[in-house]
């Protein structure tokens, strides 16, 4: 189908609805201390619905040719098919658990898919006002800085990150828990978040070396950041040292150097 | 003994010292990404030195008669006593791996014992200039404003922040995942972050509901934060549930509502 615009115009586009989301954010998230119980679960839904919409009804007047898929409207609707056309798919608040808490990784995620390869995306953490960006091809920013993923060789001196998931049934955790068990003995250090999107922008930026979790919820935790660890020279796969599917619900990222023993690793703990 | 000056000098010397030290630990913190791993090593000691004996002769220049402890001149010379008399316990970087890799959770914490019990805090992270301060019965700061530790009653809406450690052998890692495993089924979620002095900020500012730690580095690492958690309403105890002992290595940290039940579940996990 013919594109309305460049890459560099969707980019900008999201870019503009990532802080204008980010906006809403972080009104909310210095609030959610005064409110009850009740009011924060409120506060979180309508934080995500407000975002998720304006980011929406943002990118739609601008492409109104484009699909779109997003957390609120798929919990809403259904599961939305990723086809070839150019997809928006939008986690309009990813780190929902450290909203609440006021825990500072939360963060706005916008990627586009065309030909259901993630091509721009933009994650936002409006609290550290920290801007991740990428264009398929064109490398990786933080706040217009270049960045690229570690030059670690060694996984005994790398950082790993994972998340413990929101499934507590006991095969599941049992299934976590052994395999960071496993993972400990050959990583410097492991760090949990809270939020996918912002791993892989650690990833990105070398904060963090490995990245792997299963189970997380759609493929707006991962659109936006899958391009951004890319062009940053990283890798993202599946766990099991397969393609990256990004409709897996399924994801590992590091360096090119430690792929390999990363996934060796990922097999031992299994 | 007399004590030259009042509680508010101690503090106020403290926070000019924490800035300074701060200053250092920002100019390295980018630099890290910019030179090999022997280079790293280098920095990450030279920046832990160079802070160290910054805030040292900063504290010792108008507080001659005080003791000092630190982690630098501890390593060096061999376990400190900690007496009755005014003692400034000091980490100069504390999340030294956050440090080496560029992840924002790195601090100077800066705690002074009088008569053995937390008096005087001051926990600062340069990268997110937060600055979080508390003198013994006078509240705990974030940035001047006043903060609280978290209202949450309940485990299962409770934020868990723990660390992976430094050791690495069989018994303590697995005793540690083991842990992990029976907390998940309790908790909300999980977060690790690579400071145990943050660790305790974020309990005191609410952040984060349930803190332990075993084994870390010794009193520098909870010196400052744990007047900084009692200030802001909270409770720090040994994970056992008995008291508070600085110079245990064992550290847990709550609001006062989730305490009993945060025990419970640390017993029933070992």
């Amino acid at each position: 189908m013919a594109q309305q615009g460049s890459l560099e115009d969707f980019l900008a586009a999201a870019v503009d609805a990532a802080k204008k989301a980010g906006e809403i954010i972080r009104s909310g998230f210095y609030e959610t201390k005064h409110v009850e119980h009740k009011g924060q679960v409120d506060l979180v839904t309508e934080t995500d619905k407000a975002c998720e919409e304006l980011v929406f009804n943002f990118l739609k007047q601008r492409f109104p040719d484009h699909k779109f898929i997003g957390e609120e409207t798929t919990a809403a609707c259904g599961a939305s098919e990723l086809t070839h056309e150019p997809t928006w798919i939008v986690d309009p608040l990813d780190g929902t658990t450290n909203f609440v808490h006021g825990f500072p990784f939360v963060c706005v995620s916008i990627g586009l898919t065309i030909e259901q390869v993630p091509t721009v995306g933009v994650v936002y953490n409006p609290i550290m006002d920290e801007l991740f960006t990428a264009i398929r091809g064109k490398g990786a920013f933080l706040n217009g800085k270049p960045i690229k993923a570690s030059s670690q060789t060694e996984l005994v001196k790398s950082l790993l990150v994972t998340e413990a998931g929101t499934k507590r049934d006991k095969p599941t955790l049992d299934a976590s828990t052994n395999r960071i068990n496993s993972l400990l003995f050959k990583v410097r250090s492991l760090r949990m978040t809270g939020s996918c999107a912002l791993n892989l922008c650690g990833i990105a930026c070398g904060r963090l070396d490995l990245f792997y979790e299963q189970g997380f919820g759609g493929p707006w935790d991962v659109a936006a950041g899958a391009v951004i660890v890319t062009e940053a020279g990283g890798l993202v796969f599946d766990p099991s040292g397969k393609d990256f599917d990004i409709t897996s619900q399924r994801v590992a990222a590091s360096n090119p150097l430690l792929k390999d023993a990363f996934i060796e690793a990922l097999r031992q703990s299994e």
